[in-house]
């Protein structure tokens, strides 16, 4: 293996591809990214066995001599990041002892035989279908911060990914909150998977413009086409639950208000509760709205909220600081709309306009 | 307790109070900060008996009634930075408890009595000097770094200050490498105390402008008005080690560099080296000058050192990379010479033109 190319173009390849690489894999192999010097092109490729990323370069490229060898990502992207010149030769001088010479930096780098490298499937197989990046990028941020952190149901670790009726549904829940973003896609497929938080938010990091994305849904992965890269993942095994009966389709109390001021309200009615629990309380009627927490020991806070409408019966109801922050951001609306049933029924917001998003959060019982 | 001031001028005096106030403290008042209103008044007070600070603030400032309490530092800077009105209206409600009122927020904090906060003694007593702040602020700059995080010699985790002659001589050493900041002082006073690092790194970040600043030096703490601030610190006991000795006079073998590209050097050099030790070589002639590194595990790296002249003897020196950049950053210079005699006696690492700073570096044995 031999080969010249631009520092910087590099430099980008290895930074997202280097995202798939784990430092605590249990296979020394896979801390490394596999070089691959072929047909005009190195291909680079980062797996955790998870997810992984391989992307291929022709521009800025001079290949002297065909080859591969897998290089440990932590350094091989350091000395890329660091080396003083435009352009890097990278060689193979001894065995998998691999040189990296700038204009006077001059790295020998201990590389991993690429035989070694696991065979990782890149077949297109299973359903296709077309994404916009913007559109897969908004469900991710819409919804992946609502799945749940503990392994006890593995299934709500991940987003449910749901295609029916020309409709994709895509569902988070750790059972306390659920968020939902619903997309019309123009292809009559049926899916029903669950794909990994972490895989979703790495996809977040990789799409970088707008684009039509081009995915592969199979029984055991998803392959995505992003621009000059191949992202797959494995996907979570299991069922994901029905949610549908979770959400209530009547609400009898309203409250409009905008987002930006209940965010502050929020923010400073969650000051002193003590961080475990974070619940706040809100009360409300039609004349005044006002959020409130309080704590034994440090003491109590009472917001009247502004900007806002409510209609309905007077209601109080206790919840989660955290979650309702979290449902709030994932709008980009000047205003949303809260929508109760009860003091112990979950409750629902929802952008006043867009009905794409929902997201529901559970109550919990008033102190 | 009752009265009303600009939030943003209550703010800035807290955020930097509260640097004295630590969380881990055994005495529960501690956590918090002194509110005391008198005299037309607010003086607030932070400590954890081993620094303390205070500020008087007399503008923008309505008292309604004279009084004093403790209040959590955590909370009561949380609460100020993010209420929502120009103007805090701050009074007791009950015995300690506090009412903190915006537009539309209303906290109420659970106080500690004033009685409970220790009486800090902030007399003005031992030798009094003047300094201006920048001359401090590089002072702490350029030698704080060097002491040891080792508690084993108590005496050697701060920064030695000797007056004498005119001069404010201030060194750090942590035994394997040392930094000394030496400055004209025109008083003739003569002390020699030890100030603990974190004392100096806090008074860095008070100081905002430039400026004279009083210091009361006795035997057991520093006094220092910064601005509308006192500063108070504790001293560590014990004797400071002579190193006069340590610093050799006369050297054989110069070495003058470009700053900037010597930085980059030292950083990839040390790429590759096991995070522990860190040693990288410098191979000294005067037709080349290479920095190198080299792991069993990782590999190699090589750097020809440019922009630079060396003259006397060939030699080859190892030593720890995040000294050497620990030293060369002190200095605000285009151009630093590194000094030599010998493959294992010290170095020394100063400025071309200006001598004040001298950073002094033990070599390693050379793999």
């Amino acid at each position: 293996m031999n080969f010249k190319i631009k520092r910087i173009e590099l430099l980008n390849a290895l930074s997202k591809v280097s995202r798939a690489v784990s430092q605590k894999t249990p296979l020394p192999v896979l801390t490394g990214i596999h070089f691959e010097l072929k047909n005009n092109q190195l291909t680079l490729t980062g797996s955790d066995s998870d997810i992984t990323i391989q992307t291929k370069i022709e521009d800025n490229l001079e290949i002297l001599q065909e080859g591969s060898v897998v290089l440990s990502s932590r350094y091989i992207l350091e000395i890329i990041k660091k080396i003083d010149s435009e352009f890097v030769h990278i060689y193979i001088v001894d065995g998998t002892l691999t040189r990296i010479e700038g204009s006077h930096s001059k790295f020998d780098l201990n590389g991993i035989p690429s035989f070694d490298y696991p065979r990782i499937d890149f077949n297109k197989t299973g359903i296709q279908f077309f994404i916009k990046s913007t559109d897969l990028k908004s469900i991710i941020e819409q919804t992946s911060f609502a799945t749940s952190e503990k392994e006890t149901r593995p299934v709500l670790t991940g987003v449910n990914f749901k295609a029916i009726d020309s409709k994709l549904e895509c569902t988070a829940t750790d059972s306390y909150r659920l968020a939902r973003k619903t997309i019309i896609i123009n292809s009559d497929i049926s899916f029903n998977i669950i794909i990994p938080k972490k895989s979703l938010i790495e996809i977040a990091r990789i799409i970088e413009k707008d684009d039509q994305l081009e995915l592969f849904v199979s029984e055991r992965k998803v392959l995505i086409k992003i621009d000059n890269y191949i992202f797959q993942t494995r996907l979570i095994d299991g069922a994901y639950p029905d949610t549908s009966r979770l959400i209530p389709d009547q609400f009898d109390k309203n409250l409009e208000i905008d987002t930006y001021s209940l965010l502050g309200s929020v923010d400073r009615a969650s000051l002193l509760s003590s961080e475990q629990s974070n619940i706040i309380k809100l009360s409300l009627s039609e004349d005044q709205i006002v959020l409130s927490s309080f704590s034994q020991e440090i003491g109590s806070v009472e917001e009247v909220l502004t900007n806002c409408t409510y209609e309905g019966e007077p209601l109080q109801i206790s919840f989660s600081a955290k979650y309702l922050n979290d449902a709030i951001k994932s709008f980009n609306s000047q205003q949303v709309k809260l929508s109760f049933i009860g003091q112990m029924k979950p409750f629902v917001v929802c952008d006043v306009e867009n009905k794409d998003i929902l997201q529901l959060i559970l109550p919990v019982r008033t102190y």
